[in-house]
Parts: structure tokens; sequence; C-alpha cells
């Protein structure tokens, strides 16, 4: 009985610390007068817990200087510039980009590799970002410590052990990417996974376009086209966490023939090779040419405008049939979706009213990500916070010693 | 303090209670020894508990005579016939049954009209629903009572107000059919409407095919088509409560038109009216001419025959998409599903091996209804159960006293 009574502040305090922590984390910069609103905490409890978070490091506070209110001024209470970071990883089939995350979500450093669709293997990507990890603590402030390495992965991660089922685009199948990249690492931060259009729904809705919405759709447009889910409040998962392949979505199976061995998927009419073809274009699909095309349509250039329109209509039709089947509020158009929407959100609206039932087409709203091109790569971070999210103690005091 | 601590154990009596009723309601004849078993509760609380529920009204025990094995045999305790049943009714585009359905899930009594479609407007089928109610009394054991009336449509049941949003096929829009129903009654019973799609996943999820999964997709096919999801083990219901509308998923934007104005809909390659269509037959689709349909084509008619294959190839598409999307362990065939799954199931399991992933593809398992026709008619029956489960004190002394 003694144990259980002394446990029970501790668990609280933890909860607390927990509770203070994830809002910063989430709202940035917040003064100890809102922690305590958003928390319920009494003041003298909010200012105990914010100085054992300064004391592990995480965050600083600051009185605002030249407040113009009359009465004391509340403390600010934000990240640490040197406090821990998250290393967020994307990885897709023409690059790699390994940042330094902030607790708030700041991208304080990052670097961006372009690769040959030839180099993206396993063990070259690994490689690659170990050796991003010091140029990366390099760029941070001294006594900034990494967390854990959260990875972006176009394709399906399994639920059961969280090794790569496959990743068409990458050519990787069965991979177990975590360990692999773990041992590059020598063990000493732990090493999460994810899917890029559900780490890109998680981000957008943590402190995006779709904050207070539990019903959305993410989708991501490069060379390979996913879709994250969140439903009911909950990202989807499916029985073995391989829900949202929405780019095989078939839309006409006599249409082209696709690399996943199927015909007329989403993919095949509005993933980076098709926004080309339609556009009458050759060379190699991929953020460059991707960028080089809707910057021309922007510049009025008549095919490759059309040749966008086309592919607004079949992700519209796509989008029809999500909100059909699961009636979300808010649907992302992420990575060169972003680009469509803004050129031919008429095209897309249009497809929408003519195959949406009208109930749930009426309450849909298609947006651009508020974090640009960043969401996956966001959402990756967001892996490797958890833990210190749940737990600062214990997270904190993991901490290695560096600067 | 005095009242928080008197009112915690009549608050864990009646979850007891509750617990209790769920097992038998769903599992049907329990001894008590089973029954202490699944709720982990001591022998003399069970004994206690089942005493109460025999008190209610709600369940008898009887001792088994003749039993061989050695020592005091358990009791048996299970759904009194004599107790209280649900109202449940199914609507649909050609007919509307009315059931008694007993805890426990047996159909005690049935009332089924064929009704021509210019019949099924709301105020006809509210007036036959009222009127059933004395024959379906009539047929159960006297002292018997009614606790609630639950209806399966086929449409969309908005969330917010339970009002029918549309129910394409009965050509209703906007109908508040529950309060319209509920006049007819004279408030005198609870009503509560469900999709029908919906309400066959949830029953088959209690106690038929889907029993342990997390993860389910039921199809109901019918003159029109309609999908219940039930994805991380939570019935998905979407921002208004119109998700599942996997009818009006577009395979093939250059395909037939179809009645919710746009074209190439699964409904309209594999609804009713379709497999007539590909048979090479006239006649009005419905419950009559789709049985003599299944029949002819068991008897060797190759048209028929033919005409469901086809069929067939489109519904696996149509399943294909969704096991992309939400990876469920399994797909339900409902309705004339059921039978196009038995006669033409190599059709619908090639074009899933063509179109899903292979990961997701190679978990999923097609099966016919356990509860066979009756699925979405049991799961009706579960909206009225719901308040008597969750509380069978207050329920029970809100029973009128009949016989």
């Amino acid at each position: 009985m003694v144990t259980r009574a002394a446990s029970r502040p501790a668990e609280l305090r933890r909860h607390n610390l927990s509770l203070l922590l994830t809002q910063i984390h989430t709202h940035g910069v917040l003064s100890r007068v809102e922690l305590g609103q958003m928390s319920g905490l009494n003041r003298s409890t909010v200012g105990g817990l914010v100085s054992e978070l300064c004391l592990l490091g995480l965050v600083s506070e600051n009185v605002p200087m030249g407040s113009e209110r009359v009465g004391r001024p509340s403390h600010l209470v934000g990240p640490r510039p040197d406090g821990p970071y998250a290393v967020a990883v994307e990885v897709d089939a023409d690059h790699v980009i390994s940042a330094a995350v902030r607790l708030g979500g700041e991208v304080a450093a990052r670097i961006d590799h372009n690769l040959a669709a030839s180099a993206i293997d396993p063990d070259t990507v690994a490689d690659l970002i170990a050796r991003d990890l010091a140029p990366l603590a390099a760029a941070m402030p001294p006594g900034a410590w990494p967390i854990g390495v959260g990875v972006s992965i176009p394709g399906t991660v399994r639920r059961t052990d969280g090794t790569i089922d496959q990743a068409p685009n990458l050519n990787w199948r069965d991979e177990p990417f975590a360990s692999r990249l773990a041992v590059r690492l020598e063990d000493q931060l732990p090493v999460h996974l994810g899917n890029d259009a559900d780490l890109g729904a998680l981000a957008e809705q943590l402190r995006g376009a779709a904050r207070s919405s539990g019903n959305l759709l993410y989708l991501s447009g490069k060379i390979g086209v996913g879709g994250g889910l969140v439903v009911d409040g909950r990202q989807l998962a499916g029985s073995g966490g391989f829900a949202g392949e929405i780019g095989h979505m078939v839309l006409d199976p006599a249409g082209p023939p696709c690399h996943c061995g199927s015909a007329g998927c989403l993919e095949s009419f509005v993933g980076d090779a098709a926004l080309l073809r339609f556009a009458g274009r050759t060379g190699t699909p991929g953020r460059a040419s991707l960028a080089t095309l809707m910057a021309d349509a922007r510049d009025g250039d008549q095919p490759a405008l059309d040749g966008i329109r086309t592919a607004a209509r079949w992700l519209g039709l796509g989008i029809a049939n999500v909100v059909n089947l699961l009636n979300p509020e808010i649907v992302i158009a992420g990575g060169s979706f972003a680009d469509i929407l803004e050129l031919a959100r008429p095209e897309i609206e249009q497809e929408l009213d003519r195959h949406a039932m009208t109930a749930a087409r009426s309450m849909v709203e298609l947006r651009v990500p508020d974090l640009g091109s960043d969401s996956s790569l966001l959402g990756a971070a967001e892996l490797s916070f958890q833990a210190l999210l749940q737990d600062p103690v214990a997270a904190s005091s993991a901490r290695q010693v560096a600067g």
C-alpha cells in the first residue's frame, strides 16, 4: 500500500510534465497563464512543472520586455534552441532529405540529396543518413542533442514488425530498413519508420491544414501516389498496417498498365510520369521535371496546363471515390497535387460534383498543406518525439552528453 | 463523500448486470460457470446477479438433467422466451420485413411484405410497420414485451439527427423517418434507424462471420449496393455519418450511367439491374427476379452463369480497391453477393489477385454471411437492444405491463 500511495504523485507529475511539454511542442511559445488555461492546473503547479522542464534542458523561459499591460507579465515558455532535436528523414525515389527538427516543429537544419534512381538501394540510403548526422549536429547550437531518427518511406510499413513490406518506386521489398539503419548508428539512437502519406496526415493534423479535423485524407503526389487516412479521430492502419494505398485504386480497368501489375490505377493517371505524359513531355519523372512543368504552366504554357487539367480530372474522380467511402471533411493535396489544386481546382471540384454523393460532397474541403512540402518530413520527426513527449524525465535522462 | 461511497456498489452492480446480460445476448445459453469465467466474477456474485436478471424477467435458468459428469451441475442461464424482444424492420426497394427478435438474436416471428416500388413512400411504410406490431406481439408468448423498433434503411443516415439524408432506391431524401414512425407508435417505443450495410457489419461482427475481426467490410448487394466498414475495431461513420457508400465508387467513368448522376459506379455493374442485364434478361430487378436468376445459374443456365461471372469480375475489382484503401481481413458478401460468391468465387479472387496490393490481398478472406439474408435485420434489432444491455434495470423498469 505504501508503494502504491507513494507512486501516485510521481505518476501524476510525469503525466503533467507530459501534458505541458506536449502543449509547448504543439503550439510553440506559450505563457504560463496559457499553459494553466490549457492544462487546468493552477499557477504554482504550472510554475513547478515548468521549472522541472527547464532543469531537464527541454524548455527555457523568459519574461517579455516592454509589455504594455498593467501587472506582472506572465513568463513565456518555449522550446530551448539547444535542447533535443529529432533527426527526420524523407526517402523518395529521387531524393533523400535529412533534417534536424526541434521541439515545436521547427526545421533547424536540412541536407537535401538528389539521387539517381539506381542509387536508391537500402545500404546506400542507410549510409547516407548515418553520414548526415554529424553535419546536422554541427549545424545545431552546442549542447543540442538528438533523440532519435524518424524516416518517411513511400511504401507500406508492416504494423507487426515495422519492416517495409514494399516500396514499389524504390524497388524495395521485405526490407528491414529500421534495423539496417540502427546498425549503422551503432544503436545509439532509436529508429522509427512510417509511410510518407500517413506521416503527412499526422503532421497536418498536429499543426497544419487539418488542425481541428478528425476526418481527413492526406494525398501525397510524387512519382508514387499515397494516402494517409484519419477517420473518426484516428489514423487508419488496417489489419496489417497497409491501409491507405489509394495510388492503386483502379479508376479504369482498361487504363494504362501500372508497375504494380494492375492497370488504370490512380497513380497511372496522376503520378509524376502521367503528368509529364499528359503534358506531352519526355524526360525523367521527379522533383526537377515536375517543378519545371508547374512553373511553365504558371507562365501560361498551354500543353502543360492542359496536361495538368487532365490529371486534375482523374484526381477529382479518385477523391470522389474516397469521399463516398469515408466521408472526410478535409482532403489535403500534398506534393505535386498542391500545384494541381492551385492550377486546376475547378476541374477537381467538378469531378467531385459529378461523382460524389451530395451529402458527403457538401462537407468536404480541398486544401493545400499548411506545411508546404515538409509535411511528411515533419511527421517523421513526430515519430521520434513521441517517447520524449510521453515521459520527458525518462527520455531526457537517456540523453547523450554532447557538445 | 458518503453519497459517493454509497453509489459505488450500485454502479458496480449495474455494470456487472450489463456485463452478464451482454454475454448471454451474444453467446446464447451459458452455464453459471461459463459466466464466471467470461466475467472474472466469483461464484456467489454471479449467482446473485443471475437471480436479479431472473427477477427482472430477462433470463431464466434451469438445471440440466442427466448430466454425466460427477458433482453438482452448473445452472444454465438463457434468454427468457417471454422476455423482452426487439422489433426489427428491414425496408428495401421491393419489400418490408418486420420481425420480433429475442435477446440472443433469435428471430421469433416475422412478417414479410412484397411491395411495388410505387408503394415505398415513407407514410405507407410507417403505417405498415405500425400495423405489424400487433400480429408480432400475438405471435410471441404471453408476457413478452417489445423494447423498441430498429429499422434498416438502404441509404445514408445522418449522424447528427438520425434523419435519412438519401435513400436513392427508395427515392427518399431528407426524410425524418424515425420521427414519422414514432408518431405512428404514439411514442410508446423508441425508434432507431441505421444503414443496412452498417447493420449487416454490426450483426456479422457480433455473432456471424466476422466474430473475432476488427477489420471488415460488409457488402450488401440488392437493387442498391452498400458497404459497412469496421476498421481497427470500430464502425466507420465518417464526418457526417455518410461513410460506406461503396456502391457509388466509380470503376470506369465511361461506364453505364448511374441513377445517382454519376457513371460507371460499382452499383451499375453489380446491382440487381446489372445482374439481369449481363444475363440478358428483362424484368423488374428485385428479390424475385434475382432468386430465379440464381436458381437458373445453379441449374446450369449458361447465360445466367455468364452474367453472374461478368458481375463477379466487377465486384472483385471493387473489393480490390477497398482492400488497397482499408486493408480489411474479412469481406462479407451479403445479399445477392453471397450467391455471386458461391457461383463465381474464382472470378472475384482473380480480380483481387490482379488489382490488390500483395500484402493486403494475402490477408483478406471472402465470406458469405453466417446470418444468411438476416444480417441487416438482426443488426437493426441490436439498435434496440443497446439501452437494455447497457442498463438492464432501468430499461426493464420502463417496461410496459403486457399479457
